[in-house]
């Protein structure tokens, strides 16, 4: 059973059905189920499942999420259209997917442009309103909750604005709950959109909503100004997702909601979750988190400028518009070349290495980091092997628990078209050669394994370390340079992660390089004592 | 000399300066240059160059940009901070640092909270109005046209705008042309930058700007709210880069100006460039372009829901907010498994195949298009390996103009800490059976200088071919599978490029595959006969 948020303010999620359309997404019915289990326990009032009979993947999603999602916040929507011209709603077996796929609320797409009715739909204004009113009327009778989506409204509306407010009135009379008003082309500004939402208020009496894309970048903002207006049902994604630019991100329009406008949208304790909820979705749909996002990215909150890191350690309040716990995010210091010494301090101490005494060596650090930089290397997302820069400076010398002779990676097509990948390394370790050969499932991965069977009967602290992630860039070379390649490696020991940066002139040279300070910090962290 | 625009609103651009903040930017002074190039040619009024002075390589940029740039429309800007507390503006080096950049404008930053001015700069509140008067005043002397960056204008506003205001006053009084108020900490909303400016304007006289960071998601949507209440000088970055998670974006803010306001900002023909403008300046810092960034992203005219692509047969204004050749930018039919069968007879038509008269054919490729999607193909971002696929399904069979029996990758160092990598391919191609071996410098470089020193002298066409793109993703493995690796690979034959993918297990095999459909594309386009 669902604890609805009270019913004044409804947030509205479209990930699974407007969201999908995002170029590069594509989902299982096996990830729609994860993402609205994420959405219901966020917290959200409404999670518009997709369109059931339109496509057999979202009919089978209905099936599944009324089966095996127990549903804490969030009532489930099934997205439809009113039904064809010239037949009754109840003949139309599009509305008869609607309501068998037993969601409790139903959206019904309208159209309210009028040269959409005429050239897309291809029939009467007169026509549209009987669709409107027909399908409401059917489907309140059969005992569901319906939202309308006015699709095109605000291109319709500076074309044919009564037009378009008869639309609202039809389906307000016959009973939708909410009139929602959308910019499906995205190209409304926020001042438009509240003076439109004002006015149909006035005009209409109906309960409205708000469905915003992203297109001249205000998404976010149109959203804040049709509530500010007084529609009181948003639409968004989560990310931000949908279709070209982008529809309203769920997590900046609900985080201005409760910090901005102190107005309760979600349960307590939900805001945060924030962070770990959208980069939870990112990785169900495989994509890339935004590093950028507002609030959730892992930029958001991180300070790279001289000017501000050393103002930083004053208060850190003057310089951040929310405390990034609130939504679940942290303060980053980031060490890069333009960093100066108050950074490369900062760093250490978060880092527990108090070197803020030790000009000299900091002065060193802060050269060596602007070398590496302009290697190719990136510090800012690779804290361990900073770390181990930055030991390595202030012990004198560098941790060393292996050395490596050589290695050597082989790739090669098998008869059957099926492809082996063998390694080999030489090191040196506690005084002892060791030669090693391994295969994995592509040449890093022999590495990596090469590299773990050669050193495991030495150091039997590295069967517990586990690669959970591998980022691969090609950094162009501009001005006659060749390119380089930098890896970034994620190693976890179950307790924890940590990042380390590789570069060289081909994948496999530079993530050689991110792995062995991989396995170098995972030694040191366990408190291994170095011995080459 | 510069053909400066209407004086009466401004386009300053600050991605030299507050833009380099943003994580993972690291610019030289030649990556500056060319960005002022592209600014200057774009036709915004004002580039922000950096704080010269303050770092050995904006001096540098100042003094090269003077010599090497024929600015055609915009002004060089200086970035600097008011006169130390306790001195006087001629006597402070910083200061003279400005004037020693040959700068006509220059940017003061003052402080203008009054936390801020106690805490962080230690002085008094009316010390640091004097430090504003005083090193205004003098750069006005000296002949320069100042502004002055109101900080964290905003948040020192709500605590004591009393304050707020005398700093703005203070600088008007003393000569500064344009006052900027600066959203620093990037946490308004429109409706209170609105609010603020319309106050300000009112109570000082003062010519406002605005500097909206994006910490809200509302950068470019507060700029706009900053100019309907009366400011006349925008400040924004090249793609929205900046601090944490950016700046206003330059390009959303000026086609809003421009095709929402239908206010001129920029020379005549410019907004027709800003796509390739953006793409040029994202190249430069070496960051992907986003693909969904408002008008100019690759996927901001992308159609990829079914319901939309039939619509979009009738008209397809219906469906854009704008006409994407205005910004430079055009529609684009997504390939994808949620594409229906109108979306693929689109997109045979703009590859110049009509396929619609085929039913059975359309549907195969729809099934063939998802089933290759579930393996981790995408086509959406390769055209090349979509003919192909559409042409082997219309043809009965795939054009090959050469069979691989096998192939081989070697990746070792060598002593001297080097790589080796060396490839051999054993293919057959005009019934003749081939051995090649090269080396490169990478694995996949090898593998593609073993191909073509197999194959040039078969088919010398290939000679004129080039890799100009190279990109690389992990498909994560869920729900226990083994991850996947796609590439996606960019190809040029001096007239055009083409982009291909592979996947596969490993980098190696995935790049190989996306290298054979390149080849095999690049030898099509070329009229070659295929013969194997």
């Amino acid at each position: 059973m669902t604890d609805a948020l009270d019913d004044n303010f409804h947030v509205f999620d479209t990930t699974l059905r407007d969201g999908a359309q995002r170029e590069g997404i594509n989902l299982t019915v096996a990830d729609k189920l994860t993402i609205a289990r994420h959405l219901d326990a966020f917290g959200v009032g409404f999670i518009e499942g997709g369109w059931p009979g339109a496509n057999p993947r979202d009919t089978e999603f209905f099936a599944r999420a009324r089966a095996e999602i127990d549903f804490q916040h969030a009532q489930l929507v099934a997205f439809g259209a009113t039904r064809r011209a010239g037949t009754r709603a109840q003949d139309d077996p599009q509305v008869r997917a609607l309501l068998d796929s037993g969601a409790p609320v139903i959206t019904l797409v309208a159209k309210s442009h009028d040269r959409h009715v005429e050239l897309a739909l291809r029939t009467t204004l007169e026509e549209n309103l009987e669709m409107v009113r027909d399908t409401v009327s059917y489907l309140r009778s059969q005992g569901r909750r319906v939202f309308v989506d006015c699709e095109h409204f605000f291109d319709g509306y500076r074309g044919n604005p009564d037009y378009a407010k008869q639309v609202v009135s039809a389906a307000h009379e016959a009973g939708a709950d909410v009139v929602v008003l959308c910019d499906t082309n995205g190209g409304m500004l926020p001042a438009q959109v509240q003076a439109v939402v004002a006015t149909v208020l006035a005009d209409t009496g109906a309960r409205l909503g708000i469905h915003a894309q992203d297109d001249t970048g205000c998404a976010v903002a149109n959203t804040l100004a049709a509530v500010d207006a007084g529609a009181t049902h948003v639409q968004c994604t989560a990310n931000g997702y949908g279709e070209r630019v982008g529809n309203a991100n769920l997590f900046p329009v609900v985080a201005a909601l409760e910090l901005k406008y102190a107005k309760t949208v979600l349960p307590a304790g939900a805001l945060a979750e924030m962070t770990r909820v959208s980069h939870a979705i990112a990785e169900v749909v495989n994509l890339t988190p935004s590093t950028h996002q507002p609030y959730v990215g892992v930029s958001a909150f991180a300070h790279k400028a001289g000017l501000h890191a050393s103002a930083i350690k004053v208060d850190p309040d003057l310089y951040q518009h929310i405390d990034p716990e609130r939504v679940g995010n942290t303060m980053r210091m980031l060490v890069s070349d333009m960093a100066g010494r108050a950074s490369i301090e900062l760093k250490g101490k978060e880092l527990g290495i108090d070197i803020s005494d030790d000009r000299a060596l900091v002065a060193r650090v802060v050269e060596r980091v602007k070398e590496r930089e302009l290697e190719g290397y990136t510090y800012e997302a690779a804290d361990a092997s900073f770390e181990l820069l930055l030991r390595a400076e202030a012990e004198g010398r560098a941790r060393r628990y292996f050395r490596v002779e050589s290695w050597r990676g082989i790739v090669e097509t098998r008869p059957d078209g099926t492809h082996a990948n063998e390694a080999t390394v030489k090191l040196w370790a506690k005084g002892e050669r060791i030669v090693a050969t391994a295969e994995g499932n592509g040449p890093v991965n022999a590495l990596d394994r090469a590299l773990r069977v050669g050193l495991e009967r030495i150091y039997p602290h590295l069967a517990g370390l586990e690669l959970v992630d591998y980022k691969v860039r090609i950094l162009e070379g501009r001005h006659g340079t060749e390119s380089t390649t930098r890896v970034l490696v994620s190693t976890s020991d179950g307790r924890g992660e940590w990042a380390t940066v590789g570069v060289g002139d081909n994948v496999i040279a530079a993530s050689w390089e991110a792995l062995e300070d991989a396995y170098t910090y995972g030694l040191l962290r366990a408190g291994v004592e170095p011995q080459e």
